[in-house]
């Protein structure tokens, strides 16, 4: 039987795990509505967010009171420490894919992917949707082996990120400036999800192996 | 005379002015390596955002040490836990700084910021400095009144980031799509650096005030 103390913490990390599975919605629904400019899918993402918040909150609150009730040891002491960075990431996370839905909502009726892009944003979000997933996974099971899959989907997204540029750039590009500065700051924000997510994961990785305070991971962009 | 306790209390807010300190001079160096397309000082910045990370991994340790050994009271565990969440929009800003110095050092020898633009990008700037250098007052004298100024100051953040908006999707503009691109994630990397700033000083209000886990901004962008 697990006593009160453990039982609290496996509670914050209840909590890490719901915030992935919010902000993994989030940013699916946001992927369809900026593919289908769809204005009310986007305020649904918008709104959503506030859950995430409340989530981060809780789980702050429930970490701090652990803290200074329990006095854990240095080995729990950076599991908390660490959930506290973890669910940062989850929230920022949250406002990225809420991010994205501003964009779509902004330039509603049009559409801001123009026919070429489609493919590389459905696939954007694919790529992120699965990061967040498996970064559910490793934070639930403290599962290293997925966590180490991570890097190569995080390339994946950097791939399509650059892809994403390429067209823009490229001298066939039609669409005009507004839509080309909509579209990058999009990529942009799923390559910044993609980053969070493997953080998030990364801190797992060294609360078991041991090595702290690496696992901050930095784009090309 | 203080007490070894209270010595690495105050040592860990050092650590957060010298932070200050660090991203400061390295946003303003980004700065002018954007607008004279200097290359070598881009290097320069790119290279010394290690020193802001080095620093920050200082900080953690000696908090995670300091609540492992001296099992502080509730105010003080929140004090380096809001410390630790400061130390990493510090470090953010150091990374943001260099995402700009990247740009200038991707498109030298030519220029990225066309004529129309320069003075806009200078007054981001000019704010980005003042913001953090106040930030910094706050975190060293705990001063409630400066940070008060903030919302202020990144209200003409905003506002400078969308005169740039204005100025790139204007019928006028004539430099291209590449440029616009460029231009508008140095916009939001200014304004992203503003926003964690505000939300360092924001911590320290919530700690002296009582208000806990607010303070954080979200753009308009």
């Amino acid at each position: 039987m697990r006593d009160l103390y453990h039982e609290q913490l496996d509670a914050i990390s209840d909590r890490l795990v719901e915030m992935t599975r919010l902000v993994s919605s989030a940013m699916s629904r946001a992927t369809t509505a900026l593919l289908d400019a769809d204005l009310k899918l986007a305020e649904i993402v918008i709104e959503a967010d506030v859950a995430v918040d409340e989530v981060q909150r809780a789980l702050e609150e429930s970490a701090l009171q652990l803290m200074a009730r329990q006095q854990p040891v240095a080995g729990d002491l950076r599991t908390i420490v660490a959930s506290l960075r973890m669910s940062a990431d989850l929230e920022r996370m949250g406002d990225l894919a809420a991010h994205i839905a501003r964009v779509a909502r902004r330039r509603y009726p049009a559409s801001v992917v123009p026919p070429e892009l489609r493919s590389t944003i459905l696939q954007m979000g694919h790529v992120a949707e699965r990061i967040v997933t498996k970064a559910g996974s490793v934070i639930a099971r403290k599962d290293v082996e997925v966590a180490l899959e991570l890097p190569h989907d995080d390339d994946e997204m950097d791939k399509l990120h650059r892809e994403l540029y390429r067209t823009i750039l490229s001298p066939d590009w039609k669409y005009g400036v507004e839509t080309a500065v909509d579209v990058s700051l999009c990529g942009r924000y799923y390559e910044r999800y993609a980053d969070h997510a493997v953080s998030a994961a990364n801190l797992v990785v060294f609360l078991v192996t041991g090595d702290w305070a690496a696992g901050e991971t930095e784009p090309v962009g």
